[in-house]
């Protein structure tokens, strides 16, 4: 089955400067995580998300890229290829970090696709079809929640302005800063947002560090990665009365602190699994007025909920909401559905050319489901999609001390250079 | 028992005066409550604070008083006495609020004493001592804890750099903060911080609304507050490891918003009391690094213990690191007391000066102890000390909904210039 190695486009593929791009990626935000690692915090639509976006158009346009930008502010760098008006090969990855990141989530795939590119450059392929690099806006959810906007406003999976009122931590509405960036970007030509003429792209495929332990702990070069488990995120809302914390019986009380103390209680009994394939998993906190002699008037927090079986998702999902107003018992209680994605299954088009390829080149690949959640699943309706990942060191990520090493990244770009070869010649 | 009032002393007090002050007062920081109700948020330190004392020294200036700050921005407002060289008097309490605050909590008992002062002015009456009228610095430790740093560096309690390096919850140090509002008040004189050339206050009392709901409950119009339970402040920092949400398996987790859930459970079987004396509250939580799908690496909560007992408070506050680190099962714990306060009793020389006052105006009063903590708590070893309560609606305070209205307001204010005069003339 395996198709002869495009020798030159293989060699073609260079580690040191794919690791160079990354590092000097990670200067922008760069921070220091507990354990003295390097990590990133790069939120999207910031100063920094715009320097970032900045380089790469610079190395895109380098190679002869040309960039363009849609309503979202998503970022696509174009190829063009042999034959005019077909569809083009679409990969890439997004260029938003976790608050407190690693240096390879999400922009390593950017980066691999550029990388491919270039080796196509290099080794004098031009494809029948083109290929464009895309960067997806917010696709970490970090700085406004969900995640994957870019992506779910271009496959038509929710309108483009289903976001605008999503605030940050500190009160900045998303509609805001998409529209702040989208003026300081008013010298990229602009694109219609998602499908242009009914024309969906030939092919997704996306490259992504693992973000899990398994690659690395069964000595495997690379991920054919068959799937992506599904995601339900909740915003939970309790509200009580503040008081003074020296004079306020403990039975007047109110106490949004103690109520959410026993909503998260019972959420555990609720996703409680045996079999350890649940995640659940309550990250964020907000009080108010989070002072500490004033009974907590408000909780904010949030429910990460994912499974492989959308059976799971919904019964338990479905759950979620009452199991807290069963467990609260002084607070007024709203709960927000935030973010619902189906599990997906990736197309064979593309997992047997990322398998055809990691054989071809000799790496050790294994077929895999991801626990992450990744722009590639909303690309699922529109085309053939599909991910490539590579070993995570420990399974560590959204965590400075997330590591991929030089050799392991590029033999990621090499099956892409590669896949992408094949795909967009077909 | 009641000696004669002064009748022109007591006409003198005006309620339209001090309640227009106060109202002038509200509008700096002033913020709504949920209810709709008008609070204030004007943290120590701050640009509001900093508007808040220049209106004082203009209305005490306007009267004749004369400012002076000490090293920690005490601020001191002095009417000299007939005799030179006598120890003040001295009464007031705090201007900085709680970040969802209400109007009264510490800026009545400063304006009280402005005008039970402006009275005496006004009956003629020159006391033998001097009063002083002084606003203490941070009462409320809402933006930086503890709270009564002002008073605690006066009374020699705590040195004056103690809490220099405190931060607020954008990383603004106490020292800095500090330092740049002495320099911002450079044309206010200076006096020595704490007790001057040995000669402790004469006397110190402090009015302040209740915070509680006894006095309303009970129909009365003054609380005789005979003395102030004690607390204990503890900061608590679990340290875990940040993870995927979607990725890391529940089990190989160390997540630090599971273990607080496991502490503070814990710690409210510790401290439970079904006598409902004891307050234990938990409500500051920071989380790090705060996303929604990233496993939480690091979380501070607050404790707040207090308990009219001494003995309890020694007892179930060393139980509180001991309890934290058997229900912690992943996390790095680190306790640290921020602020001890022994119960205090206050002095007959005021308490029996404040129930003549309140018998001669033919007021309804009731000896209670406060269940909030107060400046004159470390007032109790310098000097003769006491407090006056007026009632607060429905006991609600650290809140906008707190209310007590111009009447009870102005009955207190009449109360405590009576008392001064009393002492000052002693």
């Amino acid at each position: 089955m395996s198709e002869p190695v495009a020798p030159n486009l293989v060699t073609a593929v260079s580690e040191h400067r794919q690791w160079d791009r990354l590092m000097q990626m990670a200067r922008l935000g760069s921070i220091t995580g507990a354990d003295g690692s390097p990590g990133v915090n790069r939120p999207c639509l910031s100063p920094l998300d715009r320097q970032a976006r900045r380089l790469l158009i610079a190395w895109g346009e380098s190679i002869g890229l040309t960039p363009t930008i849609d309503a979202l502010n998503n970022l696509f760098l174009r190829m063009e290829g042999r034959e005019p008006g077909l569809a083009p090969v679409l990969t890439g990855s997004h260029m938003d970090s976790q608050p407190a990141g690693g240096r390879f989530d999400g922009i390593w795939g950017v980066l691999a696709g550029l990388e491919a590119i270039q080796a196509l450059r290099e080794a004098g392929i031009t494809p029948r079809r083109p290929i464009e690099l895309v960067a997806w806006t917010n696709e970490e959810g970090g700085r406004f929640a969900p995640g994957c906007m870019g992506s779910m406003a271009y496959a038509g999976h929710s309108p483009p302005d289903t976001w605008d009122a999503v605030e940050d931590g500190e009160g900045t509405r998303f509609g805001d800063a998409l529209r702040e960036q989208m003026a300081l970007e008013a010298d990229l030509p602009r694109r219609p947002l998602g499908i242009v003429e009914g024309q969906a792209p030939h092919a997704y495929v996306e490259a992504h560090i693992e973000q899990g332990p398994r690659l690395e702990a069964e000595g495997q070069d690379i991920g054919i990665v068959t799937g992506i488990q599904g995601s339900r995120w909740f915003l939970v809302e309790l509200r009580g009365e503040s008081a003074h914390a020296g004079t306020a019986p403990l039975s007047m009380r109110r106490d949004a602190v103690q109520d959410m103390l026993r909503a998260i209680t019972a959420l555990n009994a609720l996703m409680d699994d045996p079999t350890d394939i649940l995640r659940f998993t309550v990250a964020r906190i907000e009080v108010h007025p989070n002072s500490s002699n004033s009974v907590a008037e408000r909780v904010r927090f949030t429910i990460d909920f994912r499974h492989p079986s959308a059976a799971v998702l919904t019964e338990r999902g479905e759950a979620i909401e009452p199991t807290i107003r069963a467990a609260v018992q002084h607070c007024a209680v709203t709960v927000t559905e935030r973010f619902h994605a189906l599990p997906v299954e990736f197309a064979p088009e593309v997992t047997e050319a990322v398998a055809r390829a990691a054989a071809a080149q000799r790496l050790r690949a294994l077929r895999m489901p991801s626990g992450a959640f990744h722009d590639a699943q909303f690309m699922v309706p529109l085309c053939p999609s599909g991910m490539i990942f590579v070993p995570s060191r420990r399974g560590i990520s959204h965590n400075p001390a997330e590591y991929s090493s030089p050799a392991q990244l590029a033999a990621g770009a090499r099956v892409l250079a590669q896949v992408l070869a094949e795909l967009a010649e077909g």
